[in-house]
């Protein structure tokens, strides 16, 4: 039984990288999809497809087009999604990714500082369990295939 | 035919009183849910009900749930949601909210200054309209009553 | 026990105010909804309620999130849904908000005239019945609520 | 992972067959299904299984349920749809199922020439991106495979 | 709080007027919905609206889509079916439509003699309850209202 | 707006009489519905409608059919479940009815002591809140209805 | 892509075998699945696990609860049901597989003689298509599959 | 064609072991999952991730979010569920999984002893199937594979 994960939240470090090689390493079952991590891609593939925008408004619609496109396909062949919030990138897509998940019944971990408990604490309740950190995460993963 | 509308948002000033006070002026029959607007009572509910709690985590988390059971409730009543987003207080509860409402085929209307387009640009997508003012919202609902 | 429906259609003549009048004489329970019937507002309401657009493009995007979000409340309060086509309005849009109604498990009566029995004959199979007059329409509703 | 795209549209010409080459040589892991593509057979199939009919309408019907037969199947195991409209053939297939598409909650690419915005454009504001060229499609599938 | 029952199964007898009369004298909030009653009109109900058609398949097939719009717009407003199966008429509709009514989780009521337990076995089971006269099934209605 | 509440667990004593009196004593605008309280009578039902039963798991089988039929009738009624657990009746049912609501998206209130948290771990995770008593219980209903 | 088949109807001759051989010898990529066969069986399999049962209404019921898991089961995983009704053997069963496949939006293929229009009318018309053999049956599969 | 079958109830004994050895011995195409058999890792699992909890009642919400975790995704993956009750070990978890099946649609064999009947009898009503045995549950799931 092969488990898929979204891995939902900021593009601007190697977190996602972390938990593949982690979970590789731990011969895990577990096979992950995500946003396009390139942050500058991410923000020019409107134009990159639909050619030059009049104003820069539209050229974050057509880039959220191709954004929302590539989620909705991968989130909804996903098992289980991870939300990771930091200090510096309070994206408003991760709670918007992690909100959906929990909406369609899929289970959600999230990932975020103490410090962030208070405006987090709404949604932190709707996941099945909040951690600190990317390690926790994928033990929490690792646990759904523990025998003993 | 009654229609019943989720104002989600922040609660730090009146904006949901002027688009009740608007609705009323107009006639229209719509009926207005959301969440607690007293901030302080909103972060005690916890409390206010299941006592002292022993860290302010702890007390977070205590009305966080009560905060969610109001929300569930009167969100799986309303026919549409209004999600209001400032430049000052931009909570990720009302992205929650927000995608909640989309995810469960209920149409929303985003209201979002345009300096905030970029961070909100794959929820401005998704929504069925974003506007930049309250009164631009309400005029979006009284658009479907009118005959002509 | 009442019963709303959406009268999906061209909005280039005075369709829907016939079989309103004609239910409305036979006192049967039925509530009527459906678009915006003034053509040119349709068409406007976008700029009428975001402003001036930059081009007729932007002009049919903003009108169209309005028109969607009337008929996405509308429709998801009806029980039944009637969608007439005739040889000169020949609307994508109808289509698609039978489409849509099917996909809900809400009945759908489709009225056309026979000589477009050809291009739609899929839609046709898919809908509860087809018909070719308003009043054949609703001699099928009257048929609901008859008892002998 | 594997996805399986859903074409619908005109059977006139060979846009599916270049869709399919190029995803081909590209090497993306995209699996296409769609209606008959032999007009004649489809207009046919209905006669070819039940027999000779007495009337037009009545082979038109026994055709279309082998049609609707064939896309219910196809469009419930595909992950995304590509919709495609022309001057020349505009299809109300075309719409129905976008439309149910988009009400099961699976992605629609729409791909139409600029010259039908009007009548298309709340269809339009439906899909998660309206494109122009079959390329532009098929950029969009691409990606959401893409990693940098 | 008001329930409404459809009363699925045979129009050969007065046996839903009875359960009618009995509800009232018990002053129990049910409101009943049901196929029309009159056999003949159901059978004509087709022609009677669409006109004369070619052969008597023709006619059943433009009847039952009469019955089955009548039908599908009183199920989905029902809180509660019961289905009634006797000796002398087997109807199919009547397993179609408790059938219907199981698989979107209203409850059914079963009413048969005895003498048909087996051939009616697995619906039976699928049934929250089977009795063998109309005075139980009213009975299991009262009780959901019982205090005490 | 109104708010209907089921009322789940056991049925030994008169928690229901309270929280109903208190709720009318606040003025609240809740509806609530539960299983028959009379213990007796809810064991006997199965033999008072359908006759005495060869043996008691029969008797049992029988009364079941017509609590299961009460409670998806109540239950696929309300807006949100109250389930209520105590050291003495430690009712698988109570437990099957909190689980129903949970799945289908109710919010669910859970009642017990804190002698029982570990028992119910799983369950008070589930629910939208856990409280030790009745009177937090619809403290927490009427907090939805709080302005201020 | 293949295609999970399930055949509803009769298992009182051996019109499964003869649909798979012609389905194999088409090399068509269709899986079939359905009820146990061996009538005997079938109707012996409750006191079989179960062991000897009081009555035959409680041996009947024991054996309806076993193929009623098996037919959820399969069901579920099926992509069309085949649901073949004749002039000997006019099970209730099969009307309600049938039903239920229907309502889960999965296609229904009816096969049924002529002579049995008239009160299998409702039934065909909710059926994607109504033929009268098995071999159109397969046909209509088959068409699924074709290329040109 | 492969099913899933999730186990649940108790976790003090072999159980789960002795069905996966008989369902191998007999070459049948199961495949089992479930929770964390090791009782004390399925309690501690909260500390082991989220490190040591200041209260019993905290490590115990922190260890039944991992365990919900692991539940949901399981059962989701499942086609069936076996739910197990014995004397010793009356779980209320036992309770919460089988409803959650059932209200997914998802068939419950329950196994329990004869002596659980009374307490047991809601729950054994909604179930497809109530045997004694682990035997007879297996015995239940090799009859969806036999052919005769």
């Amino acid at each position: 039984m092969n488990i898929t994960v979204y891995l939902a939240g900021q593009i601007h470090d190697n977190w996602r990288q972390k938990i593949k090689e982690k979970a590789s390493s731990l011969n895990l079952p577990l096979h992950f999809v995500g946003p396009m991590e390139n942050h500058e891609r991410s923000d020019n593939i409107g134009e990159e497809i639909l050619g030059e925008q009049p104003t820069p408004v539209l050229k974050d619609e057509a880039a959220s087009k191709l954004n929302n496109l590539r989620t909705q396909i991968l989130l909804s062949k996903s098992d289980v999604v991870i939300a990771l919030f930091g200090e510096k990138y309070k994206q408003w897509n991760s709670a918007m990714d992690a909100s959906t998940a929990i909406t369609l019944q899929k289970p959600l971990i999230l990932i975020r500082p103490e410090s962030l408990h208070h405006p987090l604490k709404e949604l932190s309740q709707k996941a099945h369990i909040t951690v600190e950190t990317v390690d926790q995460a994928l033990q929490a993963l690792a646990y759904i295939f523990d025998e003993s």
